[in-house]
């Protein structure tokens, strides 16, 4: 047996996120089913998590293990010459037995991309979330500091979550500006489902002066979701980078 | 009559190219038609030149003439509101009824676009052409900067085309890098068809020690397209600029 990590990009647009579901296409459906393809072999690919539908991957992780140790070489080329464009491995390297791309990374990060301005140019669609409404960069960053250190972030995670505890340590959480593109980076321990995209939504709120900078602590604190912002749109969402 | 200016990005990949043409959809074919479903007027729009099916544009321009005087904030809005996604107008002028969007262009840039390297990231699938094996840049760079100045450009056009003076004027022609993305541009006062895809396949092939940098000079003499390298693909070229 011979397990092997993954690092993989997709454009999300056309999937309905990364978990294997029946009638749907998704990124994990579509490893398996190119491993499945190349090796012969049924085996499932373990991710650092689940992206939403529609969110996309500069780098994401990925573990799956296979009875015969093949040339990392000719499984890149076999697995990318079989995967749709959208999906494509840019690494592959043998790791241990005990290795798991989920319960092992111990940092991520996101990025939420805005286009905040009038026009968005086409080459930018379904890569950047369009809000013409002028943002306030300064109250935002403002709010976005405050999400720095350990919290409960029950009142950020979508109502349907399953998971108990909520407490997630946030090692970063600023804004930069490109011109008329507005980053958001969050990079924390683990993230719960919906976490960035409500925080995000939330952050715009305050951005578009639709409630105050408080609100942030009162949500933390009070950790109901009614009282949080709206999720932001899944096409402006990134994972960048995975950290183990 | 009031004579509009317009400004216009488009991703290609969709389009049978700028001109109209029955049953294939084209960028001037659904200009045409968003200006009649907005104005009820049936104009024509006349573009700086026509660009090839898959060819992208970063800054094409074009004309046409209404009836009314309508305000351009309006007409900008209105116009985008019904182009699909791939093709936005950024900027609309009033211009005198002589100007002539293809006949007072005095110079055009375009950019080829090639990723040199192995794995192409999902992201830049359809803008940016995939070359694996490595590209000799020195040799590449030494051929192009031979194309500028004045030359007759019929070794490099498309072998059915109908233009009569080949003399085209080369203000640029050279390569720059930017990690694995290999840019080259050129700037001239006019382009024949398949003009810059022919160049860029030539100079690719010279860049590849397919054929020695003395075919440029051989090419331009001899005027003969069978001796030309062959046409670069269209998802790698972009329109990026229009000078008036």
């Amino acid at each position: 047996m011979t397990k092997y990590k993954i690092v993989l990009q997709y454009v999300g647009s056309r999937y309905s996120g990364w978990q294997i579901q029946k009638g749907v296409e998704t990124i994990q459906g579509n490893l398996c089913a190119a491993l499945q393809t190349l090796t012969g072999e049924t085996t499932s690919v373990i991710g650092s998590g689940r992206t939403d539908a529609g969110v996309h991957a500069l780098h994401q992780v990925g573990h799956f293990v296979l009875s015969k140790k093949i040339s990392r070489e000719k499984l890149l080329r076999g697995l990318n010459g079989i995967l749709p464009w959208d999906i494509q491995i840019t690494r592959i390297q043998y790791v241990d037995l005990g290795f798991h791309a989920q319960q092992n990374a111990w940092k991520k990060r996101y990025q939420y991309r805005i286009y905040n301005g009038r026009g968005l140019s086409p080459f930018w669609h379904g890569y950047a979330y369009h809000l013409r409404s002028p943002l306030d960069l300064q109250a935002m960053q403002e709010s976005a500091e405050q999400l720095a250190g350990w919290h409960d972030f029950c009142g950020f995670t979508a109502t349907a979550s399953k998971v108990k505890d909520f407490r997630r340590q946030i090692f970063l959480s600023n804004f930069t500006r490109r011109g008329r593109h507005i980053l958001y980076r969050i990079e924390a321990n683990g993230f719960l489902h919906h976490m960035v995209r409500n925080i995000t939504g939330t952050l715009m709120e305050i951005g578009l002066n639709q409630r105050p900078i408080s609100d942030i602590k009162k949500i933390l604190k009070c950790k109901d979701r009614r009282i949080a912002g709206r999720t932001a749109p899944a096409h402006g969402l990134y994972l960048v980078k995975v950290w183990y």
